[in-house]
């Protein structure tokens, strides 16, 4: 089947042959409409549990067809997502709803469950989210946002040169082409900068390209920016909230991840993805837990 | 009634003859448990509507004590409102539901309400949020943030000398003492700096001390930063989410607005809120849809 370019761009109906499309399928639940059937795949393991980015894909994936069939609102223009408990590799169901229909949004909330040993449902992941069509996207674009400043790809540091105890912890990483900025990898040589902000270049590994819901992917892809601060560990994602800017065309994106307030416990984490036209295509901030001291 | 610090802070049982307790008033509906009647007051329309800020702090109210009884989960640590349809003076209801409870964080739903002329709900925001105790937040502060730089509120142009026009239009402006920075007001004189950022020190008019309710207000309380573009009319709110990192000391607080990027119809809109002590104590950020040419 030829693809037309709405269809590859929406990522509704992608290329089966990729990683992030298997990993973030879900199929509609015969007889229960609004209920999607997924499984989470031990391959986007990061530390504790599956990567934040691929579950809200996932989750968006079911809201673009609950809210997208009929009106054509595919993309997630706005999507924020509460972190409720660590999820696992297996099977996960998502339950969306309608919020409200408008006739250039529309906002749903969604779901994200698993099943504890007795079959009682564990939620993992709360979504809510208003989408429309990109692709629609009129008007000036105004901007003082200026892409980061970095090497090309070929001159920054693979993450397949990561140290192998940081891999064998973050099966995602194999599905990724990250390129760090040599200047954000002081770090895995014990001299964090102290700045806070890691950037570089993704794409995905099978040479997917990138669309909406793969943005939501790249928001949350790079190491934790307290690596950065020389603080390391796990730091679980309390809410994250992303907004898709523009339809990324085709080739690497830049992703910047910074924070600047690091207090009482919590960090924020500001991602900015910018596709290779030199557009801000998401912004994202997601507020975390410190790790702590080990 | 004298009222313990901690009373005060948490905004619950806060002095009845606040102008902004009154206008974010909740009342429990005997016998339907998450169930709060409020009343939308005239006097903080903005625009349109009734302001987003005010809306936020309303249902945040009701989720405080829906999620905070017998936790002590009761300050907002982030919270996402996505605003459905303009609110208007008069009667309204809020719908909390408990999603998820944990140690230090219970997370929430509310649905804010107002009936059609036949009687029929119609939802005008849907908030997801996750509450905690800010008076038990520890850990060491490191932040690069500093505060905005700017003269002192009495060398700053109180909205007080604002164009009538505008007055008129905003409500709530005579509930605020909000001196903006004379660098942030060129466009009340018809030279918007094209940088897309405004600031001032605010607190509230009738010397209501500063909670963390009272700072999902000031995140959404300054002129629209599209005026400092020249971009006059409404910005409506589409998705605000907001992070608050502390409990605010007494005194002025020092609020940040800005964006960077105006494309396809939407901007970003950041704010920071910053208490006397100079602690940043609010993020936050909004997706509003961009004014149309009058």
């Amino acid at each position: 089947m030829t693809m037309t370019p709405v269809e590859q761009v929406s990522g509704r109906d992608a290329a089966p042959d990729s990683e992030f499309d298997r990993g973030s399928a879900v199929v509609e639940r015969e007889g229960a409409p609004g209920v999607y059937d997924a499984e989470l795949d031990p391959g986007w393991r990061i530390g504790g549990g599956i990567n934040g980015g691929l579950l809200l894909a996932l989750a968006a994936r079911a809201l673009s067809r609950h809210l997208g069939d009929g009106t054509g609102h595919v993309d997630p223009v706005s999507i924020s997502g509460y972190y409720l408990s660590a999820s696992r590799p297996g099977p996960a169901e998502v339950h969306a709803e309608t919020v409200r229909g408008g006739r250039t949004l529309s906002t749903g909330t969604a779901r994200l469950v698993q099943r504890d040993e007795d079959g009682s449902p564990v939620e993992r992941l709360r979504v809510l989210a208003s989408y429309g069509d990109l692709a629609a996207a009129e008007g000036e674009v105004r901007t003082s946002a200026a892409p980061p400043l970095m090497p090309p790809p070929d001159q920054c540091i693979s993450t397949e040169h990561a140290p192998p105890q940081f891999l064998a912890q973050a099966d995602l990483l194999h599905r990724l082409d990250l390129r760090l900025d040599p200047a954000s990898v002081g770090w895995a040589l014990g001299e964090p900068s102290g700045e806070g902000r890691i950037q570089g270049w993704l794409r995905l590994a099978d040479g997917r390209l990138p669309d909406p819901l793969m943005l939501l992917l790249a928001v949350d892809a790079l190491p934790p920016v307290t690596f950065d601060l020389g603080l390391f560990g796990w730091t679980p994602t309390i809410e994250l909230t992303a907004h898709v800017r523009a339809r990324p065309v085709p080739g690497w994106l830049r992703v910047v991840h910074s924070t600047r307030n690091l207090a009482g416990g919590y960090l924020e984490e500001d991602a900015e993805v910018w596709d290779e036209s030199g557009r801000l295509v998401a912004q994202s901030r997601q507020l975390a837990a410190v790790p702590r001291p080990s």
